[in-house]
């Protein structure tokens, strides 16, 4: 069968991570998972409450922009979590944040448009604009600019700049006045702007700064998928221009019908403040895993890593123990039983030099995963 | 905000009936709706059961190309269904049909390839090529081709050519012969072929043909949504060509990471004898409403019909009493209270002389609705 240029994206290196921390389980092995991407909590349970008492109705389509409930509660959450006064005509409800990736790059660029990525940053970004015909241009980011991109990193002649704040794998923010100064030059240049606002909630002293808080003229992407523990659930949401709105009808309606039902009603249960406060539990679990990681890493020899000013990520220079972090991970699993992810996946320039390590377990899992990292450095 | 060239879709037209009807609605009229595309019946009881269970842990993404049971359970429809022995490796579980439709299309596609699709047709194919940069080619089928394209309706030079059996809006079939010859003809050309099989079980009579009855060279969709009546949960499928399996990983990935984890708990449970029944039981629902509107239908006026061979629709020319289809939509609205929807979204051609009646819902509705119509027909 013919295939296509732009469907052949890369590979995930983590993924062979993964397939080995698989195997040495299967064959009975304990492997603590400090690769994975995601909350080993279930969603709240006024979420899973309210799709149970859904489940009496068939759920069929909604339309295409999501439930008018969720809109709202969505909206909602900008008023208590930003003071942002958000019309909730501005918000869609998508599946996933992947699928408001899908929508906003098909809204806002043509084929062969050119768009800037921060590197290191979130794989999937590039790839989706790969396999949509657009050409992903990688911002090397600096340690001293906190792995986030500065305006003068924005290379010329780019149609969009898409940025995340905390970023996945650094973990890292942007204040407020960086976010400012991204703002001013994308509005300059006529660059779209795409903020991934996914670890949002997650923070652990400053708390994170929407663009909404600075502007209209943003695409703001973000999820139920982190915060409220629901990545299977697969509903995220993006806040348009008013201007975008229509545009985006049409697309969501085409690409998706809609986002899944059963997901929509339990998203719009985890808005409630009983799901807020199971969410605001985790976040304390994850506040003493990071205090955990940040106390033992370094002394360790884990010392060159990114501020972790939110997510579950902890990104680490690793350029002085090794030149091929792959092959560092497959090591540590397999002296240490802890799956880390290299990298390769985030950047590639300089991740082959870097392993991130997640801290989305329970703390119990983080301090045996320490305990093994640290007889691990100890023994090389 | 800019805004991509390629984002700029048709509006559906059928969206300015659905708002009339619900404004009709709210006004205290009670309306028949055959203008919807779903079942109005709730997914099986057993897939509701095997959700409620599984709450309980959480459901986080599984891996990208689907639950590996449920692409077990698929296969094994293949078998059940037509006698076809299919690796679940072939399987990729996707958010909808939809999602598999952008998943194929960027998988088999670059920016400016060519992609023949019939007229009349779902929508939404068009759309989707547009807002990935890959131009349709519409092909006008005739009615002594039961409205699906045979091989002289190719048009030159195209990557690709999509079909539908039982199609939307025509409820029309390909039999074994003329698949086959499409099959052959699109080998000739180089062309993906691509079939959408989601109203498969749906049939009056003859039993649909799979496109993988005839072929391995093929790309197969189908769905949850239709004939187990579950379209709001977003889950679908591809069937691909063994050497694409490794692109359509990568891609889903990417795209999507995952289809929504508690639909395709619920979609597995679908496949079981006690599902299937309850299927078979709306299918009875259908039959019945079809005999319904065969007799009754032509004897009111629109007796130019596609056969209805699948699906839960007919298809009318009503050129002979309008050619503006969307203005009689809205008058048989206003004055029968019956939403049904005009061809201009399927056919841009010839959609102005067309409508489509649904007859998805209880049959009590749907005799009520062949009143109404009576009624408005012999008072015109
Ligand atoms: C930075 C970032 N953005 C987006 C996503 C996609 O998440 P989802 O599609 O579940 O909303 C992820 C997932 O790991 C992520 O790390
Ligand atoms: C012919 C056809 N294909 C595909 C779809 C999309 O269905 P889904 O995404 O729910 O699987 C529809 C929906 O109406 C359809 O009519």
């Amino acid at each position: 069968m013919r295939q296509s240029r732009r469907g052949q994206v890369d590979p995930f290196i983590v993924m062979d991570v993964m397939e080995a921390a698989r195997r040495a389980e299967a064959s009975g092995r304990h492997i603590i998972h400090m690769e994975v991407g995601q909350p080993s909590t279930p969603a709240p349970a006024a979420a899973l409450k309210a799709l149970g008492q859904e489940l009496a109705e068939p759920l069929g389509y909604t339309v295409a922009l999501g439930l008018p409930a969720l809109r709202e509660g969505i909206a909602g959450l900008y008023r208590r979590w930003y003071g942002v006064d958000l019309d909730p005509a501005r918000v869609v409800v998508t599946p996933g944040s992947s699928g408001a990736f899908l929508l906003a790059f098909a809204a806002l660029f043509d084929a062969g448009d050119r768009v800037a990525v921060g590197e290191p940053g979130y794989p999937s970004y590039r790839q989706i604009l790969r396999a949509m015909s657009v050409e992903p241009v990688g911002m090397q980011t600096r340690a001293e600019n906190r792995y986030q991109p500065v305006p003068a990193d924005i290379p010329e002649g780019v149609q969009g700049v898409m940025i995340a704040s905390p970023g996945n794998p650094s973990g890292t923010m942007l204040d407020r006045q960086a976010l400012a100064a991204l703002v001013e030059r994308t509005q300059e240049i006529g660059a779209a702007l795409i903020s991934d606002e996914i670890y949002h909630g997650l923070d652990y002293g400053q708390r994170a700064v929407s663009a909404l808080e600075l502007t209209d003229d943003v695409v703001v992407i973000n999820s139920f998928s982190k915060y409220f523990s629901m990545t299977g659930w697969r509903v995220g949401w993006l806040v348009v221009p008013p201007d975008m709105v229509r545009t985006m009808d049409r697309l969501a309606a085409n690409m998706f019908i809609c986002a899944p039902h059963a997901s929509q009603v339990a998203a719009l249960a985890a808005l409630t403040p009983e799901s807020e406060a199971e969410a605001q539990a985790n976040l304390a679990v994850y506040a003493e895993n990071r205090r955990m990681m940040l106390e033992r890493l370094p002394a360790m020899g884990f010392d060159r890593i990114a501020p972790p000013d939110g997510a579950f990520y902890v990104y680490a220079d690793v350029s002085a123990l090794t030149h091929d972090s792959a092959a560092l991970a497959a090591d540590i699993l397999d002296r240490a039983g802890v799956a880390v992810t290299p990298g390769v996946d985030f950047d590639p320039v300089r991740g082959a030099g870097t392993l991130r390590f997640s801290y989305a377990r329970s703390s119990g899992d983080i301090a045996e995963g320490l305990d093994r990292l640290a007889r691990y450095m100890a023994g090389r």
